[in-house]
């Protein structure tokens, strides 16, 4: 392994004091009144060898942590241990630290978490958040610390959000069904007043009412114990046999109804057709594979880091809260077909 | 919402003073002689309206953070995913919250977030470390850090650690094999220098070896590109037509293995015999139900903790590191029968 090279070796090679690469380095050049023939021969030095600094140094030197707090709401969940991994690996590049906690959507543990985060000094913090903690994360960014929100808004708060077009992406997969004829569209989803998840539900009762349809909604109450939700699923199933499609509301939605619909011995798509919020191996492996509304996650873990990364950097920052709505793709596979329309029987 | 109650609250309620509340909560009421009736009259009324105290407030009394750090490889692997939540819910139970960050076996990385967590001052490390930092873990113990491992264990490293038995899960899943009539038993396995690695890798080389057929092996280098491991499994198929069974040393790699055997066409049992490390909802939903040797996931957390717990409280501490070793469970489906055998063709 290459010693790694500190300011001092920097100084050495190129015969100037330590202090003026460091002030260069930390854009102070000016400042100090450093010549720019100078600043090019560090500048030029160091991007050959490739230095970077070390961030606890630089915490040091600028008060800083270079610590970004995440907190998910379950980090057991694919879709957030995938974007926890892509926001530490983006962050990690750009020399910030991740810790991460999972809030279990739990109010009061959220607002301990925020309380940890701001006694352990991070520089800012990425947030799913429970429904209520809005004023907490005002009060985080009137205390001046950057807040980035995904995944859910809270109305209430005036952070930075990224999240998805969930409304419209709910409503084309329910379109998807409709122009293949299908007739008992079901709503599979978890009980939730997120707005991603009130997005999806509403996006669901549009395509529906436009139609005259008669929704068929099965809000879940969340539950570690798997067993229990694919119970509910699994008696959904059986008391209402004219189900012929559904659209399940998030990635463990659609775990939970897969193995119910298993259970049941239903095949997909010829007893009931299939469409799943999120992307996951299950739905790629499963046969048939399901087609998926996937999230644009590294889309999202990019734009999370760049909002923060904003704010942190006082020179590009505004006041304004900045909302950003990235669209969903749709994994068109096997599970939504309507095989009795192929057939010619519709 | 019921308003907490504060110790202050209590000493109302019971009419004493709130340091006699709160000695008794804090284990001090021999030290200041507070009378046994009256430590259990606090205790009896605490239990009753079900008080916990506040971590903070508790770190503040006690210059502990009550925070643990957890250091696992990826979050986004499903492994250490649920090992987290698992971690989490059990210590928040305990009054501790969890921090946690991804190594991504990346030692430099490692080494980075091991100053992080002694930086702010955490309580406690759990960490399923990259191979080459025994000497910075040894470090973090000799300055009066409670670290455990987990997943694989550092041999020059003096920490408790909580792995399974994966040298005999490794050496029955091949006993399984041989004992239908499997004649070419391939492992694939990622490229890996960790002890858990190593133990499953040896595993499998006895029990090929004690019955003189030749070996297999296939290791990955891991990479962050699913396409190109699938395409290195594909290949290997590809070449090698006479292996009828295969046990996978990973979930990724087992869920890379099904990605590759699904684009290759052939079928699980009757062209590949299969059984996979570690369980996941890709091996309990595929057709057919993947063999699967599970990891008992909740009993790691649950010891994981304990030990910790133990370390954290001096009055049980002792200096000798402890090696807890627990058993993995077969979950028997049907990708590891030999269909050839179920017909009397061999």
């Amino acid at each position: 392994m290459v010693k790694k090279l500190s300011i001092a070796d920097i100084a050495n090679q190129l015969n100037v004091s330590k202090s003026t690469v460091s002030f260069v380095l930390n854009g102070r050049a000016e400042e100090k009144r450093i010549s720019k023939e100078l600043v090019n021969r560090v500048e030029k030095f160091v991007k050959e060898v490739g230095y970077t600094p070390s961030p606890i140094a630089r915490g040091l030197r600028t008060g800083k942590s270079n610590i970004i707090g995440l907190m998910v709401e379950s980090i057991s969940d694919p879709f957030f241990a995938d974007i926890a991994k892509l926001v530490e690996s983006t962050a990690y590049k750009k020399g910030y630290r991740i810790l991460y906690c999972s809030t279990d959507n739990d109010t009061e543990k959220t607002r301990a978490l925020i309380e940890v985060f701001r006694e352990r000094n991070v520089d800012g913090c990425i947030i799913s958040p429970p429904v209520d903690v809005g004023s907490e994360i005002n009060a985080l960014i009137k205390a001046g610390m950057p807040v980035v929100l995904f995944d859910r808004n809270l109305p209430d708060a005036g952070a930075d959000y990224v999240e998805i077009n969930n409304e419209s992406s709910a409503f084309n997969a329910i379109r998807l069904f409709i122009d293949q004829g299908f007739k008992n569209i079901a709503f599979i989803t978890f009980s939730s007043l997120q707005t991603q998840m009130l997005g999806r539900l509403s996006g669901y009762k549009s395509a529906i009412g436009q139609e005259g349809m008669e929704a068929h909604v099965l809000e879940i109450d969340y539950n570690p114990d798997e067993d229990s939700m694919i119970k509910t699923v699994n008696e959904y199933f059986s008391k209402n046999k004219n189900i012929d499609a559904v659209l399940f509301g998030a990635v463990q939605a659609g775990i939970c109804g897969l193995k119910a619909l298993t259970q049941l011995g239903l095949k997909i798509p010829e007893d009931v057709a299939v469409i799943s919020f999120d992307d996951h191996d299950v739905f790629k492996l499963f046969a048939p594979p399901i087609t998926a509304i996937a999230q644009p996650i590294e889309e999202i873990a990019g734009r999370i880091i760049s909002l923060l990364l904003e704010r942190l950097n006082p020179g590009q920052s505004h006041s304004q809260s900045q909302k950003i709505v990235l669209n969903t793709e749709f994994k068109l596979r096997r599970s939504h077909v309507n095989k009795h329309l192929l057939l010619g029987k519709v």
